[in-house]
């Protein structure tokens, strides 16, 4: 029995990870799934009506399920930052979910914004640091609001930290890569102590992976490449900040937030996955928001949990909605959120 | 009487910068301008000579010259880094080149590398801080070469180096922009010291323009809008290191590094000007190098030295060598350096 607590949060989250939901309850109880699905509210509501963003002991009943479904956090009338911070970041720390998991395919030569790239080119991984780096919090002000102001943000990486990762990025690409090959994606002719560990680590794990090419560019280059070249790319693995940036550049060469997936993944804990796009409050409750890549966030956590092969009937259902035009609006078709969802419980019917 | 240090470099910086020359030389008292021109031999081959990458007496000798028009530095028989941190970096500190001036402009629309993008839609500015941040070179290690260790790589900004970048960039709207609009790129929802220092700078700068409009991105989304709607941009201020990375981004927008280039700024010292691109030595001294990002370096250098007329009578050549195709290869022509330097100056001559 796996356990999923399900996170709608904010916004369209809600009516994305409804869909997400239909899927895992139509595929419970096929190949061995036993799924228990446990809602949890949190989010602006809550925030509002008592203050809470993500109390302690909502934290320790999280630590009891196998994985977190997470649909997206923020909303116009509560400080910026403050969901996103005190839920999102709160849950990848607490969990130490190191990794973060971004693949960047394209589904539909339609969907890219380059030219003279399609499907057969823009298909890649990327494994980004999810811990420390610059988001580590660590940091101060000298002499603040004046003149003479002083403000410090930490990069903090660790060995084991950096190691880690790394090592998840090798044996992904020897699971799932192409070629295999791993690019390493830093600045480390500019940050000549956080960069020269990640440069170390780099060169002592590759040697044990001789199956796995390796490949390095620096961070502002990668830029150029993804654009220019981006067939080039298996599996790219960088500290947190620069995923950050390459993800959401890797996003919109897919065509944009539609079909983007974020896992944060710790192999021994709690992992949870997510739509890369936010709550929209513009469009939320009007039943026409995209729920593609939530319901893609349902099959990277049906692999991630070690049921590969309906993760994949997810992944092809997408596919095959996409090729039939089954799709929301932003998507070139003209369902609504629900009647997209239904149509993937029919698909996965029919491929049985 | 202007005095210009020319750093010719390594590797193709040598053959561009000539073509440069050629153009300064024939501007030559031209418009009351009066150039002295001085080369100085730093790079790989004084550095394999004896081991002098930036001598504290070349330095001073700098100080008394107006601009420094620079090649390329890099060399692969010159470990990495030592050449871009000794010149590049050396001579930014130095001088306190605090504005890393970066124009993203397309010239032509085949070059572009998005789909229904063309030269209406790529023109804006970015303005770098470029003297601190990541850049500051302030860090350590702690257990260095253990598994425990852990490395540190300090964001150091201070309030007199952000306002005087963001005042530059509103100045420079002003001056230069379309609407005129100033965007702010930062990571302030993560980077709760270094970035809350920079949200702060810049809307009490912004009040002081109320003619210029002011909008704001974060690091990762802003990746995507330049991909998806570059059109939207004006000037675009941020920090040290997303400003290395979005440039080379818009680099690629503009077509790649042919012809983007790069102005290090102090408008109380010596400011340095520059083509984005490398030194490739995998192409040097063949006679094919593309030497139209040098030539626009000249061409910003005279604008920042007040002859804007004649900066614009360059960039207007550039744009006229690449509508009849008188360009190297890369940018679609047939030319050589020499003769794509010739071309430029028969341009300028004709154009009076
Ligand atoms: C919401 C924000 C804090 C977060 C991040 O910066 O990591 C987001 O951009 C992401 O990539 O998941
Ligand atoms: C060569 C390197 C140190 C430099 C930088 O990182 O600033 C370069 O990428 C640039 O943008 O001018």
């Amino acid at each position: 029995m796996l356990k999923i607590a399900v996170i709608p949060g904010d916004g369209i989250g809600k009516e994305v990870t409804d869909q997400g939901l239909k899927v895992m309850e139509y595929l419970n109880g096929k190949n061995g799934l036993q799924l228990t699905l446990d809602k949890f509210e949190l989010g602006a509501e809550r925030y509002l009506k008592n203050g809470e963003v993500l109390p302690e002991k909502v934290l320790k009943k999280l630590e009891t399920y196998n994985s977190i479904y997470l649909g997206a956090v923020g909303d116009p009338r509560v400080p910026a930052g403050v969901l996103e911070q005190g839920i999102l970041l709160k849950l990848r720390f607490y969990f130490d979910q190191y990794v973060n998991l971004r693949p960047v395919k394209l589904f539909k030569d339609d969907f890219s914004p380059l030219k003279n790239k399609g499907v057969n080119d823009i298909d890649f991984t990327v494994i980004r640091e999810n811990t420390e780096g610059l988001y580590a919090g660590v940091g101060g002000f000298l002499k603040k609001n004046t003149p003479d102001e002083v403000a410090i943000q930490e990069m903090v990486n660790t060995r084991k930290g950096v190691d880690r990762v790394i090592k998840y990025a090798f044996e992904y690409a020897l699971k799932y890569g192409k070629e295999p090959k791993v690019t390493l994606c830093d600045k480390s002719n500019v940050l000549t102590y956080a960069h020269n560990l990640w440069q170390r680590a780099f060169k002592d794990i590759a040697v044990t992976y001789p199956r796995v090419e390796t490949d390095h560019f620096l961070v502002d280059a990668i830029t150029m490449k993804m654009v220019r070249n981006p067939e080039i790319f298996d599996v790219i693995v960088t500290c947190n900040m620069f995923g950050d940036i390459i993800t959401d550049l890797g996003a919109e060469l897919q065509g944009g937030m539609g079909l983007a997936v974020s896992g944060n993944i710790n192999p021994d804990s709690v992992s949870m996955f997510e739509p890369v796009h936010g709550s929209a409050p513009d469009i939320a409750g009007q039943n026409k928001a995209n729920p593609l890549a939530a319901i893609l966030a349902v099959g990277m956590m049906l692999k991630h949990l070690g049921y590969s092969n309906l993760g994949d009937r997810v992944e092809k259902a997408v596919e095959q909605a996409l090729k039939e035009n089954q799709v929301t609006p932003d998507m070139g078709g003209n369902l609504s959120t629900d009647e997209v969802g239904n149509y993937i419980v029919t698909l996965l019917k029919q491929d049985r």
